[in-house]
Parts: structure tokens; sequence; C-alpha cells
């Protein structure tokens, strides 16, 4: 299993990682296989959209923030649910199919790493298995 | 890994794709082990639920269409940014177990590929590994 | 494959079941592999947060509540419509990384199964694989 470590820079943060998990699958030598990824924290998460046009995953954080307001009537004493119910929402694991030695993206697909109380230091576990 | 088309025909459109996934795990001759699905589009996705009363995958895209309607104040050029929202809501991945050469699925379940878009000719990835 | 069975006490109701899954790791004997969890219902779903403050998991269920409510314009006749559109927006399907015979986990996370329409006895199932 390998860690790769993610510097997020606003509260609500969508860091496109997918260059560095090439990286780690290229690393790897694993030609065909799978990339399993997962968020060890509780107000971050993951998800996969379009890298090509930042307007989109402005929307995207947008429109979750709209639905799920920072602040609203939540009981939880840190005063940050809205990023537990976001990372609920958005998942903390996710994989991708390998094949020849490259994760199997759509063209306008980008891996992002979504920060929902930041900024922080975070990690991200990767595990790679050929197959 | 096998590529599934997958023809829509509504702008959102539920269409149910267990019989072509159970079709794919047969032709594999894997009798047990894992089968990975991955939209390769950042306007679709996937979910599994009811596929006995249609009325449930009906309320399911009235619910979503409420939630993130078409026209909002989006600022993607391409006005289709609702698709993209929903598409990284439901997610693009997906994994199911496989038994005894066919899927492991509830009485009541439907794997289905969840058009947000369209009408489409769509794609979805399938990797199916003995385990 | 592996079954568990988890017994719900509210229409929603999120149990922890982090123990009962590290269980199941280690009697597997597996020390280095992946752990799939699959929830064969279409009115219930799986989530990972926090385990430490319980008001993270009552907020998560009011927010989502808040969102998609019990009743609402819905057409499914059982009247649990709601039940469904939650599973399809939290999942149903789950994978978690093992590392020395221990699911990989952050310090605040748990794994959760999510009811949305109990009480009801529930089945989860388990497939572990070394890799």
């Amino acid at each position: 299993m390998d860690i790769l470590n993610i510097r997020t820079f606003q509260r609500i943060d969508f860091i496109d990682i997918t260059n560095e998990i090439e990286k780690k699958v290229k690393e790897s030598g694993i030609m065909e296989g799978i990339c399993y990824l997962f968020v060890p924290h509780t107000t971050a998460g993951l998800t996969i959209n379009e890298n090509a046009d930042p307007a989109v995953i402005n929307d995207i954080r947008l429109k979750v923030n709209n639905l799920i307001p920072y602040k609203d009537t939540y009981t939880h004493g840190e005063g940050n649910s809205d990023a537990h119910i976001k990372s609920s929402i958005f998942g903390v694991s996710l994989n991708l199919i390998i094949s020849r030695s490259r994760l199997v993206l759509g063209t306008w697909q980008g891996v992002y790493f979504c920060e929902f109380d930041g900024p922080r230091n975070r990690n991200l576990y990767i595990k790679i298995l050929a197959g």
C-alpha cells in the first residue's frame, strides 16, 4: 500500500490527482489490474469528473454547498457537519481499472480529491493489484 | 477488459443493464470473483436499485432533478452542469461479487446505467477477475 | 463469500459494523488484500464516517431526511421511495483495503450499515481476497 500526501488550500477544494495516481501505477510496474483508492478522513472524499473546463468543478462545489450549507441547524460541536455529510455523499473509496500500465479513464475524466473542511494536509491510500 | 455499448433515449434515462453484465460474466467462464464496472463519461453514472416497480426509478429521477435542476445558476458554458453534478453524486465506478458464475444481487436489485445528458451512445467498461 | 446479519431498530438507522467486519477479516486469515462489501437490499446502503461523536451521524441523518423527505410527491405505491433514493445516493457497494490482517481505516472512521426503511433484519455480503 502506498500513501499520497495532498495539500488542500481552501475549505472546499477539489484537487486533480490523476497524474499523481498515474505515477504510482507506473512505479508499480503492473500492466493490467485494479487501482484501489481510499481516503482515511471523515471530512473529505473522492470523485471523477471533467478536467477540461474548471467551471464544471466550480458548479459541483456551488450546488453541493447550496444543498448542504456550511452553517445550518447541525448539532455536532465542531461546526463541520456539512463536511461529514458531503464526505458520505461523495464517498471515500473508489477503484479504477488499469490497462497497459495506465488508468482507464474517459477523454474528459480526471480523479479529484475532494476537501470539504480544509485547508489541511491529507493522505490518500493507494493499493495496486495485478489481474 | 470488455466494453458494453449502451444506447440511451432520454436526457435522463436509467437503463437496466443487469442481463448484459450477467452475459459478460458467463462468457468470462469465471465462477467466483469480482466484476468491476466503470463509466468513462462525466455526465453519466451507475446505480443499483429496484427492478420490479418502474415507479421507483421514476421517483429517483424526479427527486434528483428536483434537487439538481437542469436549469440553475451554473457557470459551465455547455449548459449541462446538472448532469456533471449528478454523475459525481451517483458515481462512475462500482463492483459486484460473482458467485457460481452469476452476479450476487438481492431479489429486487438491478444494475442501472444512469444517463444524465442523453440521448447518446455510451460505453461501459467491464473487468472480471477470478478470486 | 460470507454473510453478516444486521438487526436495525429505527426507520432510519446507521449501525456501526466495523468490529463485525474486522472479525470476518481476522477469521479469513488473510493479511494483505481487499474486503468487498455488498448490501443486497434496495432501501439500505453503506457509508464510512466518524465513529467518535454520535452527533455527526445524527446530522447526516437529519440533513438527508431534509433533502429527501419520507413523505413527498412520490408515485411508488409502497410509500418508501425516499428509502430507495437514499440507497442510490449512499450506494450498496464498498471496498476496504486490508493490511496486517486489519481494515485500513482513518483514526475517526467507522463503517456504517445505513438502514433507510427499518426496522428490519438485513444482510451484508462480505468477500475477502488476498492481494
